[in-house]
């Protein structure tokens, strides 16, 4: 059987779905970052016009899908799937966002890998001819995560240099088995990877490994090397976790150029903005997919680019009592309307 | 395109994949009930053997998929991915439940439905040529769950009558392509339903209006009724959702009788064992079906059978913000290997 297997983890898609439609939105911070000109909406505060952080960024799940669904001149109550998932606990940003749409759901949880997650699913079953149209979205809150994983933020608490700033953001894009617009092309989905570190201010450290071994395998299952993409692009390592992540290619001979970078690493400028290690959060990758990536591949700057989207799967419980942090790397590829330059 | 769609919501599986081996391990209290010949293992203590309520979950599901992999006659590592999650923040059961494992996985969240919408998805992604076995599995425990969303334990605070006693239980089952055993015939995904109930100390008031709408839509799609089942189970609306899913039933003239029932309602018996309305959590109707109704359809007692599993999407954050409870059910088809009788 396995017809579209790949080597041993990576899946090829015979009719890849595209791309039809994307949008995201961002805090504010967020939108004074190097990417500003590539969000569809800066929330003007941290309340989005709720009463609480939480409320916010379940709004702003629930927007960025109205917005997906307006660029794909489509109904949200005409897609087949929504696949969604977030950082808080019971993933209450995407069941609240969705409550008054009857539309199918699958809730899903990769931590800051959630997008990719989603959009490998939803291809999937696009591709196995279960589904015409579905939703992948994601989300994170910066105050609604740091009083969940961290601290309160009135205690005003030190961070280490290591650790990555929660991105408030979300985003929702539209696959479809019909139209134009970006292909999913091939899905790497990963497995957990837990390399024994227990610091929870450097997630970067935690997820290093687990990008490596995704890298790996596709890489090994396609035949492609870095030089085969315009971009490959992992989230959320930041500074630290892209380090490591380099040095581990290097072991394999492999060369890590500008080619690669990181969600992370882009959506914040370290010289300007306090965030030590670089962004993270499902909705940091999920931005920067919704509002820059697919940007660059529509424009034809890029042909193809390898996401692979990066997420630790503790929780505080499992830090209080003493636990490693497993982590995992989905990767997906997506490619311009009409293929790779070459 | 839609190939496979039956109607709005149901999709049929062309080449309905086969529950080649499937286990569960509950608790004590679980042990004592009705169907304490049905499971593969009582543990002995709240604990099973390790140092966390939270830890003893995860080991309990960790356990269920060797089970499950050692009774279809092959190693976990050959599965092709693993879908699995639990109610835990951060579903951190399944993570550190499979953090030895180098298997493909996709978390889930969808509460106390979750077991449906890993089957159904698992199912989905072998008929799409994507993978040739899944291990589906959840899992809840009624200590970690308690002191995570109502009160520490030790407060021995008073449950309502309407209140459900959340299992302590782990289950798994493999999917395969190949190979025989009850077989997943239909998936019919679920949307989201608030009926605007806040209380949460009573789930099956809120959960019952979204079993009521899938097992309308799978009706609808199929053209079956009731009748042409021989036992339709929803998880875990227990006494109280039972009771008002046929009020809503009624309502469309559908007369439940006693192939309509429970798993919350066949894990724990009212008259011997206080649990109130019933048992719930994911671990619930895994249990239920890997144990129970797994083994009543090898055994040729049943032909076909609606699973029916339904989640609350709410947090212990959404619940103090004075949010109403989302829900959702997922339902799937298990058929006897040769089909139905009559």
């Amino acid at each position: 059987m396995k017809t579209k297997a790949l080597g041993k983890q990576t899946r090829v898609l015979n009719c890849p779905p595209a791309v039809i439609g994307s949008a995201c939105i961002v805090g504010q911070k967020e939108g004074e970052g190097p990417l500003r000109n590539e969000f569809d909406r800066i929330a003007e505060d941290s309340y989005f016009g709720q009463e609480s952080w939480e409320k916010a960024e379940s709004a702003m799940l629930r927007e960025s899908l109205t917005l997906s669904c307006d660029k794909a001149a489509m109904s949200a109550a005409s897609l087949d799937y929504v696949l969604s998932g977030d950082l808080l606990n019971q993933c209450i940003s995407s069941s609240f966002a969705l409550r008054e749409l009857a539309v199918p759901f699958w809730g899903l949880y990769g931590a800051c890998s959630t997008m990719a997650e989603a959009v490998g699913l939803g291809a999937m079953l696009i591709d196995g001819g279960f589904a015409d149209r579905c939703a992948a979205m994601a989300s994170s809150h910066f105050c609604s995560a740091e009083r969940q994983f961290r601290t309160p933020l009135e205690y005003g608490a030190q961070r280490s240099p290591t650790a990555q700033w929660t991105v408030t953001g979300a985003g929702a894009l539209v696959l479809s088995a019909e139209g134009s617009g970006p292909r999913i092309t091939h899905v790497t989905p990963g497995h957990i990877v837990d390399a024994g570190i227990k610091d929870v201010g450097n997630m970067g450290a935690c997820m290093a490994p687990a990008a490596y071994e995704t890298l790996r395998s596709h890489f090994e299952d396609t035949g492609r090397t870095l030089a085969d993409y315009d971009a490959v692009i992992t989230g959320d390592l930041g500074r630290v976790g892209h380090e490591l992540l380099c040095e581990l290619l290097a072991g394999d001979g492999v060369v890590a150029d500008e080619r690669l970078t990181d969600c992370g690493m882009l959506i914040f400028d370290p010289k300007r903005q306090d965030v030590h290690a670089g962004g993270s959060g499902a909705g940091c990758c999920t931005s920067v997919l919704c509002g820059h990536i697919l940007r660059c591949i529509r424009s034809g700057e890029w042909k193809r680019v390898l996401f692979a989207a990066t997420g630790a799967l503790m929780s505080s419980t499992s830090a209080l009592q003493g636990e490693s942090i497993p982590a995992i790397c989905h990767a997906v590829v997506i490619e311009a309307e009409g293929g790779r330059r070459s």
